[in-house]
């Protein structure tokens, strides 16, 4: 039997033809995020965009991401910490019985304050299933960063970081911009003195305004600020962490996870990176949890 | 003689036509930052704007703020710390002999980072004229707030926080928009727990994101989250200083003020508050600095 696995992102989606045992046949990516879905929309773009793997008889399709938020497909309520494969896979909800099933996201809670993750979580128990797996501190960067621990297979807890829309906003539409290129490649030793500097107790909202202030002296060339400010977010973001050796799984493209290993060579520290792939792999262990649960039924 | 005083800033400027003594005979405002004036354009823009006050004879202007910046009139290198008002009343440059100077602004330096500000100098030199003060640790809240320490008369050191900048740019442009409404009036209890928050050790870059989970979960309504991000951020930015009881004077609107006096009750601190007009008595005494050095030389 063949799984389509779709990860339906905010301003992207992409989607995989696997087969029983959980091998990639085909790939597809395209930019029909759900912002761009218009209401009532999403049956009749998911059939255009996937309606020909979806043909053979028995094909099931798995949907992990925005897709089951609010402004998705259907809203399909978070799995709450602690939860594993298991409890994620038994929630997970066919929206088009028989044919389509959307995986729910996580949440976490903080001194009353709630967190959230969707798509993240199936990475992870991809992950953890391709790399063996059941323990450590998961960080995912992106525009929303999570870093997610996980115990005995079951994620304990997570939290976000807006480093991403930060990095966006600030290098995009703030004083910034108007001395920092943001489309300079990665300068290193600029970005390891932003990460040096965002530990100097004066926190972000200072040490930003150096970004602009190493351009009007002439002390930064305007080719290595970006890097500068992605080093300040960055630091800042692992400032507040405690990580202890040896536990780290980084999970992203090689673009991201490589700055996040140049930051934390700084304090000593190292991690394991994958890619994104382990999406597919997470699909497919959660869509075997779920057929069976109804198989069993 | 009559002083015309001016406080020409980014997006605004504020003239006040001033007698000998210092006393204000008239105000005006105009939305003509110097962002808005076009290359080569300053000097007729000011004889549009203020040239019915410099027609008796013998009267003279001083500017402060951005038009002595590198996008501004004519640059005016800053003042490097330590100086008081002699220090940078002794380094006003005048631009049009004998009828308008431009006051420097202040530079500082820490770990290799520089700090400037132009125009808040001048305020700072104000209030300790009209407060009669010549010790204390001066925050002025704005787009771009100051932090600045005096000791015997002199601004010893000082920082820069983005906290108004930052604000603009979560309430505008990032994810936060979709739920926060920038314009709801304040909310006393969601700004103190926005400041509580931020000192939960997590950064700013996490707890930013509660301002959309607290929505997402209902556990806020829409119209408290701006202050609950507000208190966020003034909350990040008290964390980061040290407050000695007794020390603090706050420089800006009340709108403003009002915000770090709530902020600071919560750690038991309090602050002396001034408006902005102090920066018509830091123009007079400085001019009478510039003037008084020009009849002795």
């Amino acid at each position: 039997m063949h799984l389509i696995a779709i990860d339906w992102g905010t301003s992207s989606l992409r989607g995989a033809l696997l087969d029983g045992k959980g091998h990639v046949l085909e790939e597809r990516s395209h930019p029909r995020g759900i912002l761009t879905v218009p209401p009532g929309g999403f049956s009749a773009l998911f059939e255009e965009l996937f309606g020909d793997w979806m043909r053979p008889t028995g094909s099931f399709c798995l949907i992990s991401g925005m897709a089951g938020s609010k402004q998705g497909w259907v809203e399909v309520p978070y799995c709450p910490c602690p939860s594993g494969r298991v409890e994620v896979g038994n929630a997970i909800v066919e929206i088009e019985p028989g044919r389509i099933a959307i995986v729910p996201g996580m949440s976490d809670m903080h001194d009353g304050v709630p967190d959230v993750m969707r798509g993240e979580e199936v990475q992870i128990f991809g992950a953890m299933a391709l790399a063996g797996l059941s323990d450590g501190l998961f960080v995912l960067p992106g525009t929303h960063n999570k870093w997610v621990t996980v115990k005995r297979g079951r994620v304990t807890g997570f939290r976000t970081f807006m480093t991403g829309e930060f990095y966006a906003l600030l290098s995009q539409h703030s004083i910034l911009a108007r001395t920092l290129d943001a489309q300079a490649p990665l300068d290193e030793v600029a970005f390891l003195e932003g990460v040096t500097q965002a530990d100097n107790g004066q926190g972000l909202l200072h040490n930003a305004f150096g970004a602009r202030t190493l351009a009007l002296f002439d002390r930064m060339p305007a080719g290595e600020l970006a890097s500068y400010l992605s080093g300040l977010l960055i630091g800042e973001e692992l400032r507040t962490q405690s990580i202890h050796a040896g536990d780290l799984v980084l999970i992203g493209s090689p673009a991201l996870t490589q700055r996040y290993l140049l930051a934390l060579e700084i304090s000593g520290n190292t991690a394991r990176t994958l890619g994104a792939e382990a999406t597919w792999a997470g699909l497919h262990a959660l869509a075997a949890i779920h057929l069976s649960n109804k198989a069993r039924s």
